[in-house]
């Protein structure tokens, strides 16, 4: 079966984000002070060929750990669909 | 009211994407040959203060074509959840 992980990895919510920060910033000079706690992180999509949606979530976590998110500085989550 | 919104941002289907591509191949040399088609784009979760949820929708499309997305190479999408 394959499946398809679409992922999120933020940085964690204890750490300064300076790339949000500077967005937050813009957006006043946008004229869109409406707008605040500007935090960016990566989105990642992928598929994953497995016998089960199980055995396809301990793949993605797997890919995660190893390669796809820094666990010191950033959280991850996802969300697997059939496809 | 004030919404937080999740956007995601990914190049766009048609173009190439070296850095998923490169992500695609490490994979294989990590054992996780099952993983393919690996996609990178841009998560980013913000607040913004509005009347509606009509007025927030619009605001954050607005934040998104002006200054997040770069329309040429960069799909986005995005959710709003009132807090």
């Amino acid at each position: 079966m394959k499946f398809i992980a679409e992922i999120d990895i933020m940085p964690l919510k204890a750490l300064l984000d300076p790339q949000g920060k500077a967005v937050s910033q813009s957006m006043k000079n946008l004229h869109l002070p409406e707008i605040s706690n500007v935090r960016i992180g990566k989105h990642i999509s992928l598929e994953v060929e497995a016998n089960s949606k199980q055995a396809a979530e301990s793949k993605v976590d797997e890919a995660c750990k190893k390669l796809l998110a820094n666990q010191i500085m950033e959280s991850y989550v996802f969300e697997l669909v059939e496809q």
